[in-house]
């Protein structure tokens, strides 16, 4: 129940010992192109361009910043959480000109402000879901006020399957997501989306080769039929992804957010209860990451020790100004369960003597 | 019995169905700790920076090159295959200028050329094993003749646990790696190593985040036993990593080398008692991958579907100049075994009518 990994499905992990295929076997590449479909189902979005990068989350950051990212160009971020930071850190590396649009660290971005802060950006970025904090920004009213000419990029890692997410229905020109959240995967793949718009800017050459998009795209979406070669698949981890993806859309992605919302709601109101004051202001809490301030004169590393060792329970410390201060508790993919949330407030019972 | 990936050991298909772990989970990190370990013993290196990069093979070449290459560095790269080519483009990208040695695809490297081409190089790269065209180029020769202050960077991603290799021993200061090939590992990961000498050459910011190398270090060494987070792990294939490594270890490491060196032989003399012309010199013959000319009047891909279709073995296609003229098998991992060497011996005396 930490900020993820969370667990993987049992269907995911029977997957994962598939028998290997190779990456140009008509078998995994017709699982590719399954994989790529039901991707576009869970982002919500018809984008040609939906594959997953071969790396964690943060390679999905860096795919999505590095092909689009010209030297010199004006980059406007969103910032109130670690992934906020790393975004600024990245476009900066790619050669973006960075305004930063700063909120507190647990309160959420405001829209208006992050429109307001350059006319005429190439690209207005934030993060949806900041896993440092357990605050949601409102990505919609972004997609509708930007400027004409700005794409808008968002990070969905912790989003992705587990609240609402409209990629097409926003106006977002760049998604990228990680497996090991709401998607109930392992950690190791970076499912991205790039809108046509977003694919006419793709810079030549970009600066990374294992990132370069038109490259990996000459393989996942072939031309006239020929696969080109970029580097090796994760065959595995594709597997995975692709019986995860089916999970989800066997259950439905509305009954998979809702089933979120339930395990996130009833975890939320059971620290309430308890006295537990929780991070997030209640208009934009996420249900799949909790973060709750550590009481006065509670011990934060006792407490999550004593959940491991005893109960094989982890949930995650505070990052950034939290470090120390918060929790941060995951009730992601198969984690997000009434069962899980029970356990973990009964041992917290045990374990915190008020 | 493609170029990789090769079928996994069966205890890595166990491994990677472990429970999930926190990438800050003490259980996991241990476990982290004895892969790095596990892997400077495959690598023969005391090298204290060797790792995981959470990437394929080619995201370990872009990780070796953008940590030490400073935008105008020298750098003479080796080129007679496709992975030649590829660090050319990779190095290029990073900024350096670049100083090729050519051999015809099919043929070793010079050694005395390589060390010819430059007065004062910052970097000499090259690759060990040509999975394009099943060549071994020598290493030891650049190692011992090398100018003071040149990094010798050379991709093992199909030599590791193949062939001979001794990082230290032969003066490589980084060397990098691919999981699917002879560790009998699926693909995902690239086994990393820096020297001393190259860690002290590592730039500050390097263009990626994702592959800067000082900011993994902190999360895979810690410092002063403090972990610093900067990705997510990708922890069910570093469980694979772990598993395979000790699968290789077990066995003993000559002793893999050894049964590599039986299969790939058995095949070859296999294929030439059959008439089959093999593409690379017996001098310079890699065991673990064999090229072999498609005979006068044999239909390349016919043969390779019917392979495929009727025995369920793959081989792989040539590429680059070979494309269409001649095959490439791999004897990698689990995959190095006679049994397999022979059924594939027998599906293609049933498959081709001379």
């Amino acid at each position: 129940m930490g900020p993820g990994p969370c667990n993987p499905y049992p269907e995911v992990v029977a997957a994962m010992g598939r028998p290997m295929l190779g990456h140009l076997d008509p078998e995994f590449l017709n699982l590719l192109d399954e994989t790529c479909d039901r991707l576009r189902a869970v982002f919500q979005t018809n984008n040609a361009l939906t594959l997953p990068i071969s790396g964690t989350g943060s390679a999905g950051m860096e795919a999505a910043f590095v092909n689009v990212v010209k030297p010199g160009d004006e980059v406007v971020i969103g910032v109130n959480g670690l992934f906020g930071e790393r975004m600024v850190d990245v476009a900066q590396r790619c050669g973006a000109v960075v305004t930063r649009v700063d909120a507190e660290w647990g309160s959420p971005l405001d829209p208006t402000e992050i429109l307001a802060a350059h006319p005429n950006p190439a690209i207005i970025a934030l993060v949806h879901a900041e896993t440092s904090t357990g605050v949601r920004n409102d990505i919609a009213p972004i997609g509708v006020g930007k400027p004409d000419g700005a794409l808008l990029l968002v990070d969905c890692v912790t989003s992705i399957a587990g609240i609402e997410l409209d990629v097409d229905g926003w106006g977002v020109d760049v998604a990228y997501a990680g497996t090991q959240k709401c998607l109930g995967v392992p950690p190791g793949l970076a499912p991205l989306t790039y809108s046509d718009a977003a694919r006419q800017r793709i810079v030549e050459r970009p600066q990374s080769w294992y990132l370069d998009l038109s490259q990996i795209a000459a393989y996942t979406e072939g031309g006239g039929g020929a696969r080109r070669y970029h580097h090796t698949a994760p065959i595995s981890m594709i597997f995975a992804l692709h019986a995860g993806l089916g999970v989800i859309l066997d259950e439905g992605l509305r009954n998979a957010w809702e089933r979120h919302a339930e395990a996130g709601k009833a975890l939320q109101d059971g620290l309430e209860k308890r006295g537990f004051e929780l991070v997030a202001p209640v208009t934009n809490r996420l249900p799949e990451l909790t973060t709750v301030w550590v009481p006065a004169g509670v011990d934060d590393a006792f407490v999550r020790r004593a959940l491991l060792e005893r109960y094989g329970i982890e949930i995650g410390g505070g990052v950034g100004v939290m470090a120390g201060k918060a929790w941060r508790i995951g009730c992601m993919g198969h984690t997000a369960r009434l069962r899980n949330v029970v356990a973990l407030l009964a041992a917290l019972d045990d374990v915190i003597t008020w």
